[in-house]
């Protein structure tokens, strides 16, 4: 059982910030999150793509906005469970809740802080019989860590970002990639496209377009498949260890829809005259998930009602103490790291 | 009469940030501010400390983050009156608000947005029986424009980093540099003391410690001070052109709290359940010059404010239209200058 101060669900920017401002009040953070990677959308929907609307960045792209979130959470050692889907709470007996993955991790907190976004990422699946079968056993959806892949024959279906960019990266990492989409046409960065046609030439990748998988088999796991190529009806029948089908993720309000909690508009509703709590005490509802009058599904709104939330998460877990808000400037950063970060004092000295 | 969309009173980081989420809705912006310069007082209590608490910055200092704030509204070329105080508004017959400044300069818009921090900077002035006679003939309390004092004979008084880095600024500018304090210890950055400390060893500054500007003397202008060693009791007559007290600012509410606003604790009264508007309607109050329950007087959370405040201030200039708001990843920023800014787009293209 992991257990922490505020169990946030959604590693997005304001899940990521929430841990920055909870730190700051010496709270501890633990992050669920369905992806295998933190970012929220920033990270899997457009991470080379420019924001330009965040306070004091006249352009930044959103990956490189996560990484500085990372960077400045880093004092505060956030725990994180990702690639898993929170499934469900229980509210334990001394208040404070259990959420269980679908993986079965569990996780205790006084406080939970969703920040869920649009809702756990769920990749598209293509339409084929026996596909439950496989997948775990060959058939991967995200990719959490591509070294798994090392001198295997990889199977790539899609045609944006996702099935271009992987299949550039392991194009040096597999011993055999095959990029399949059911279009000629890929639709992406310029330059990611430029770089598959290069790598196809190379030989690197193995290109079958406009073409289909059209079934799985293997015994234990994934062997083989079928691929049919759609213009001609040719079968082509292919030996591969792993099939990653990138047809896209898209955003589930999911489980956490029955929690309980007051849902409108397939937003979570919270009290933003105070401190974005929901109609479970104890449980806040933060970032794009939550719904309230005038709500716009900024990043930056997402960063002002993570900060609240956090001291009215404050008072709950110490009802008898009055927090005294400190400038950071003034006050510096405390990690839990021992890090300490201050800015320089002034000097008091004679001039003589 | 200058007119604009939204007049802005305050061009802390709040009331900047107010302009780019305004320019995002095609509406023009005007700031009024007491100080020479922008930022608030970011740029006029501590433009060299560090902050670590604005999202996606682990570190920023606040004159950098005001320096980002202003690159970042530029395409929205708002109009600035600096210097200034916002002293009286009357609501006119058309439902637009007219604002008049201390020097008389006048202002008109439909909406009204109160960002003014703490209050109005105010100098701190030095007690003197003739003072008021030389205020603007000599005597100057914060520098616009530091060319003005271009081969002039200068005195400053103060012993804080302004005292400290105005003269350092000015022993290149000013044909005669004198600074008075009345301690022997100055309190600021470590090398802003040691600069001082080398410019007076060169007699590039005239050093006067600890002693206190007696008199004021001169007929049309400021001509002579008397300075007194406070240790000996010795009496120094210096001639001068300009003399500038630099005794810090201190913020006061002001005028505002007169334009029959709710006041609380110092503080303007806003709906934070919608759109941060006062009981007047078209009056907005938004960063640390607001209040409502759970109000944190942080910079981030002024920006959230400014940024729904603008969308509520849209409707009212524009009852009738219905705003989509579009991500500036997806919609570019498309200045008032003709500029564009805009995402590379995705390519579609096919592979052979
Ligand atoms: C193309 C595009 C352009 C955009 N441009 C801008 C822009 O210019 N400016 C701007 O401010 N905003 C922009 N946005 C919106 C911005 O990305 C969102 O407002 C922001 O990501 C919301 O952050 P969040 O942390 O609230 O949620 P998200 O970023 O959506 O993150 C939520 C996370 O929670 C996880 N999650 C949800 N439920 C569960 C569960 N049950 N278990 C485990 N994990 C779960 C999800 O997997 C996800 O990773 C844009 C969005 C898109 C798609
Ligand atoms: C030493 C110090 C350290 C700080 N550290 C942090 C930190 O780490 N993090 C953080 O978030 N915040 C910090 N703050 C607070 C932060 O600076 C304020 O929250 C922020 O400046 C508020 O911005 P604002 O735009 O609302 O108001 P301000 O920055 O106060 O700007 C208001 C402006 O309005 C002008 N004004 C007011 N009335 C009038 C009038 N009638 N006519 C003309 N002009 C007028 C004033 O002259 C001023 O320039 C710190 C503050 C100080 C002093």
């Amino acid at each position: 059982m992991i257990t922490t101060d505020i169990l946030i669900i959604g590693a997005g920017p304001t899940g990521l910030f929430a841990v920055f401002e909870a730190g700051l009040l010496q709270l501890k953070c633990h992050i669920i999150d369905a992806l295998p990677q933190p970012g929220g959308q920033c990270a899997e929907i457009y991470p080379k793509k420019p924001i330009y609307d965040i306070p004091g960045f006249p352009e930044v792209l959103a990956g490189e906005l996560v990484d500085n979130l990372m960077e400045q959470i880093k004092p505060f050692q956030p725990g994180f469970t990702l690639g898993e889907r929170a499934e469900t709470i229980e509210k334990q007996e001394d208040g404070s809740f259990v959420v269980t993955t679908n993986k079965g991790t569990q996780h205790k907190a006084p406080i939970v802080a969703i920040a869920g976004g649009l809702g756990s990422f769920e990749p598209r699946k293509p339409q084929l019989p026996n596909l439950s079968d496989y997948e775990d056993k060959g058939i991967v959806y995200m990719i959490k860590e591509p070294e798994v892949f090392r001198d295997r024959r990889v199977l790539i279906a899609g045609g944006g970002d996702s099935a271009l960019d992987w299949s550039i990266f392991l194009a040096d990492v597999a011993s055999e990639v095959t990029l399949v989409h059911r279009r000629n046409e890929f639709r992406g960065a310029l330059d990611s496209v430029e770089k598959v046609q290069q790598l196809k030439n190379q030989k690197k990748i193995n290109l079958i377009t406009p073409a289909e998988v059209r079934s799985l088999e293997g015994a234990e796991k994934l062997e083989r498949v079928v691929i049919e190529k759609t213009d001609s009806g040719e079968k082509i029948d292919l030996e591969v260890d792993d099939f990653i089908p990138l047809f896209g993720l898209s955003p589930k309000l999911g489980p956490i829809a029955d929690w309980g909690l007051e849902i409108e508009k397939n937003a979570i509703k919270v009290d933003n005259t105070l401190d974005y709590q929901t109609n479970i005490p104890g449980i806040y509802a933060i970032g794009d998930v939550n719904t309230y009058p005038g709500k716009l599904k900024l990043i930056l709104c997402g960063f002002h009602e993570a900060t609240l939330m956090c001291q009215s998460a404050y008072q709950r877990i110490h009802p008898d103490k009055k927090y005294v808000m400190k400038y950071t400037t003034v006050g510096g950063v405390t990690g839990f790291d021992g890090s300490k970060k201050e800015a320089p004092k002034a000097v008091v000295k004679a001039i003589e």
